[in-house]
């Protein structure tokens, strides 16, 4: 053994219970009672909790967006992700029109070679089917580990956009290959049509991003992207669910039987679309946009019934100059906020406080993640699995602030939320990564997570 | 009084009775027992009933599509709609891009004055907002009797299909004007994506015609117009519904208390895709193509539970040369069948075979649609309207055939259908333009119906 | 002629227009212009609607009930009838267990040919199938007019109730008759708990009859009811339908096409339960209940939606001295209040407000009670039809007080609330027989309605 | 330690990995990778799945009725148990009328110390309040470790039956109390009708057991149940669900985030009603009977959704000359079939086919039924758990025989049926109970499973 972690409560997705864990070669080796061994490191986690680490399967690192770059490199990305937590971290590279998937993912994993704090993988975004070679590549890129890819329905001006042709042709593909297709939903038409109208009235707010993509504009694409997965019988995976009506046709749809995954995120579950009235409402501007209470409320009610599979964050931070350039005119501020290190805290905080059980909070961040993207080494505290370990304190009070972040963005929506409850040590493949507010990991640990494909 | 018509029974949307109708200067003077007065006209209609005309919402005629001209002129194709108890044609000009609406609609009246057989009323199809002028236009066009429009979210290439921006900034437009949007809904990119495929893959029979426009291709555009009428609140009439999936998104959402109108045919009510696989199949190329038996059920099941609004035909003849264009490749067929003088004497004779009741057809084919779009002196036998009236004989057998159409056609896909009762008589306005299986009007004699908007 | 009724506007189910309406031997003889003749009668109508009388087909005439006799005769019940505008009156006689059903409706017609000012039905309340006897007794019934029938699913002391066994031995039997079964649905076990616990803590106000019998315990009798006549595919009608969730269940069963009728009635559209903590809390006592405001606003939803198919008003008054007998304990009150004379007013004026249309107002209170129990003479202003014709004055300003009812009832529910618009006079069969607040018919002229069975 | 079982495939809920598992004192005391220690005894379970022990919480064992007892003893039941891998058996004492329901189980508790062969708990049927002294008395029954009870809607003439007003009481109390309440839900007024008229008309084959009792006899009491656990926002179990209608009610409830949970049992995943036309049909009769194929599919196809939470047996067998009293009557054939051996294998082998995940047969047979009826210390293999463990053999052919069976009685319905897979061993608390088709307990050696209450 190299590593013993005693007295602690261990909480899984489905059961919670007092015992040792011992770990060897990055694996767990064992779990038991009073598991001893000379001469073994060991970490008395009596009082705490024991925890799979969690899954990050949505960020968004050094991206190229809005005419910038996503505040956080792959380094301070992962490194945030490692203190709040999160033992893997899944990115989004945009595949360039008319190049090939496989050499994006070489040269992303090149510089997570040297940057990585955690473990990483990637989905990969598609916006050009190069008359089908994608398609085709698709399978040496699955045996690759890259199992699942992503679509989006807006952003037609940046050259993203799909139209329900490629769409429909990238789920038959995932389907054949075991791998899932990720959607951002909302629509493109009704976007435009209503920035076009905004700004021709000089409604220029934060809040007019707000009504430029109200609830019914991503409903729509939720229902649509839902229509086809059903009748194509194709595995869909709608990120950043924030609207109750979208929500709805999703999981009517998974109840029928159909391979339909839901993930929100924390900022839909904090904050409403009142945040755009704010006076640093353009910090809040994200894609799809924070919405009413009542839509709020159908996503805790959902998380409760089981019917959202995970909480991601979307974390795409940009830096408060970044954000300004839309002082005057919402439809240019870089569309994005901060996340990576908050969701863990956020979503156990809420189990804390009662509002979800502790073992569904493991369940959202960390063991259904692992589960849906075939990171088959993750996502649960099992003997053979990677000991990606966090320990808990449940009675730890804590604020975050821009200052007690590890990131390199140099504000946070998040900032003066107040938790119960903290991670209090970070440990990635058997090593500690985080202690005690301090990151005590190094650049390069990380490694690539091939993934699984369905049979 | 001009004219009375004795000893019939009455049939309107809602009760079957025996009555007497007196007709002066065109309209309905008086309907009682024993009415008579000397030196008038009178019709003894014993044994007959005695119905409201049809009015045949949705007819092309003279229309330039798929490389050619619809087959039936104004003058022929209302000729055909008086031989077949329909007594207002409703024709569906489209807007040349960058053109005025009101210019177009003129031209159509001057031809229609000199050609028309019947009344006729204008829906216009909008592709091209003209940067907004055409939404400024349509006011002056409501106040001129022009209250409904119509989108196509098909026809890409053909330069009429519309987006979801344009197609919502023309709900808004006519739910101010309180005028009615018409929508042909299917999904474009599924199309062109199946075609492709199929041609691609030699598949070039009319079978394919069917399987590249399947149901649930469809249902997404009926779910897609339905989503946005109802979060807009706006009038919405969905022509030709041929599946059942789009269908129960429409009735839902009328249920809900939504202004939502559904329309289908004749051609969806008795064929199914089955007849692709027929020698002539081509014959039966119509967009959106007949589907299979699960939806023609749900269609007269809607019917029954008075779910569907409306009973049109989708009249759209072309000639056998013009079909046969298409005999080795599906693509190359003009879109459309024969159908106004079918519709009536086809609803009727259901209802003589007991499968809906003679109200409901009334309903269906006259009352419904003159309701819908504002044609206030039509669509019932009230004291007040126009005496448009159809004399029924339920007992006549007639067996349809080209041969005794009154349209300039060379086949039709009624061929060999036998009916059971056919229409006797149709008057218009107070005169008999049809008697005993052949045409006694004249051109010239229909007059423009203006209709008056919603409130 | 005897009658011509001139210059009015005629209002229908379904139409508004101008015309006159002539009337011979107590029948509607002729409809149009412009009708006369010379030494007619002749009433102006102008300015004026001109309505088919109404059909109220629900109240219970010196009824034996809660230890007394409901306040209204079968003379000063159709009187007041006859000054509300509603031209047929249904009464629900309850069979005597053990006891014929035919000698009870002998009995009951030999005081209404003395007694009735208007014309009447029966259906009839059946307790007990004396070992099937009913069942065969029914066929005779339905042949001499009686097509209707009522079970209780409550009043298990009083000997009223009937088990599921019975209820769905009547649901086969009016299914085989072309009859209809009418139920007064809410659970009786439920309330029987609610008001024996109640009273044993002391709980004694009008407010503990509304918790007795809330929403769900309504609901779930209806939720039966509609069950088994789902499963028996027989014709179910629902009386007094007052809560959201049994409506919904109800809709929904309609919806699907089975043979589903919902009355509710004037109260539970303008009262809520607050009423019951009123001072005079025990005056609104009735079974069931007022309900809460979500309920009431799904009742005018579901009229707006075409969900209901009749308003009626279960007329069953009380005088205050019997009310007062439940001072000390709700369980004592008898139950039911006033309502005919104000059912047309209250629906009419709903109409003249913008509520709903007056179309709707005539087809709930007239054509489909008329349609739906087999009065084929009634329920509309059609040639052939009764001459029972309602001349409303929409101008006039008129508050309901005990004062101005036609009634023998000490107090009304309806005291002091304010409509828009009131029956001038209503003619019965050709007769005037309430005029300008004044009853100026005579009892006796009212006639037994025989009704037609469904094929 | 006391036993390590080495080399296995463990089998949880949620997960299937390789570990070695040791016990200590009957407890699970470490699941880890070569786990050894000298002088332990060891299983070598190479090739093997081991699993948890499964919770069969639907047994009646020596009970009274239909004028006999049932076939199994305590000791002969649970026998049979360990032989299927039942680790834990729920038996239901049924209240004698008048009768404390602790002294009930005080007696049942001696006879299993002397008898039992596993471990075992009571759900206790009510089928009298006292006047409320029963639901005072299950304060100190849920203290004693019966947290769960069950009511009847059927069985009236055997005294059995609860009205909706002793229903709901006893939703309130165990809502309270922190129990569940199980209901068995039928209608009985159907029931009683149905049974009467068949056998008045010399219906009595078993097949009228079917008719007498359809599917929507049985989806009837389902809905009520339904209605009132979610108005009282009350824990409910409905037993033995086998029919589509009050499935989808059920489930619609649970969705909608109500405690309702849904059992089913092995003999309605695999028979239909069908069997009730064989020869041997007799053999095939309880209450609820197998019903159609459409709700067969219904209930394998809600396991595969999630939405059924338990399988258990209803386990109630009757020797064949009782069975055949309802030779020439189905009314008097004792209701009940054999089962406490076959569910895991059976539900096993399903699993084994591929129909289910082998988590799922866990889930289902296991975990669920531990956590729903408070079994804190049984379903699962987690480190603290008692060692109730079964070895499975995936590999091993078997079919099923009365010869082959562990229990007492002279013929099953299960008889012929082969499976794909079978227990090698099972383990109570450590000890093994059975090991290659032999029974190697003893009676006497279960426990007592003292439940915990929810909070």
């Amino acid at each position: 053994m190299d590593l013993i972690i005693k007295n602690g409560t261990i909480v899984t997705s489905t059961e919670t219970y007092k015992g040792d864990i011992a770990v060897k070669d990055g694996k767990i080796e064992a779990i038991g009672n009073c598991l001893q061994e000379e001469g073994v490191n060991v970490i008395d986690a009596k009082g705490k909790l024991v925890l799979p680490g969690a899954v990050d399967v949505h960020t968004h690192l050094a991206m190229p967006f809005g005419g910038t770059v996503s505040a956080d490199s792959y380094l301070s990305g992962t490194r945030a992700a490692a203190c709040g937590g999160v033992t893997t971290v899944f990115d989004y590279p945009v595949q360039r029109k008319g190049n090939s998937i496989l050499g994006l993912i070489n040269e992303k994993k090149a510089v997570c070679e040297e940057e990585a704090c955690v473990d990483y993988a990637f989905h990969c975004c598609i916006t050009d089917l190069n008359e089908g070679a994608i398609l085709e590549e698709m399978e040496k890129a699955v045996e690759e580990g890259i199992t699942s890819y992503k679509c989006f329905f807006v952003y037609k001006k940046e050259g993203m956009m799909v139209d329900d042709g490629t769409f429909t042709k990238l789920l038959k593909r995932v389907k054949e290959l075991g791998a899932v297709l990720n959607v951002h939903a909302e629509n493109p038409d009704l976007i435009d049509l209503n920035v076009e109208n905004f700004l021709k009235e000089g409604k220029t707010s934060p809040w007019y991003h707000y009504l430029s993509r109200p609830e019914y504009v991503e409903a729509e694409g939720d229902k649509r992207a839902v229509h086809w997965a059903k009748h194509l019988d194709a595995p869909l995976y709608i990120v950043h669910m924030a609207n109750k009506e979208g929500l709805e046709a999703a999981v009517e749809a998974k109840r029928e039987g159909y391979n339909i995954y839901v993930e929100t995120c924390p900022q839909y579950l904090e904050f409403t679309s009142e945040v755009y009235k704010r006076e640093d409402g353009r910090n809040f501007v994200c894609s799809p946009p924070m919405k009413g209470q009542e839509s709020q409320n159908a996503l805790w009610k959902a998380i409760e019934n089981g019917d959202i599979d995970t909480v991601a964050t979307d974390h795409c931070p940009f830096q408060s100059y970044e954000k300004d350039w839309g002082k005057d005119d919402f439809s240019k501020i870089p569309n994005g906020c901060a996340g990576v290190e908050n969701l863990y805290p956020y979503m156990l905080s809420a189990a804390n406080e009662g509002k979800i059980s502790f073992n569904k909070a493991v369940e959202l961040c960390s063991t259904n993640p692992a589960k849906i993207f075939g990171c088959v080494s993750k996502g649960s505290l099992t003997v053979g699995k990677d000991a990606d370990i966090v320990i808990y304190d449940p009675t730890k009070e804590f604020t975050i602030s821009v200052d007690n972040m590890h990131s390199e963005y140099d504000h946070t929506i998040w900032e003066g939320i107040s938790l119960k409850g903290y991670p209090q040590m970070t440990i990635s493949r058997g090593e500690v990564v985080y202690k005690d507010g301090e990151f005590v990991g190094k650049p390069g640990w990380g490694q690539f997570v091939k993934r699984v494909a369905n049979q």
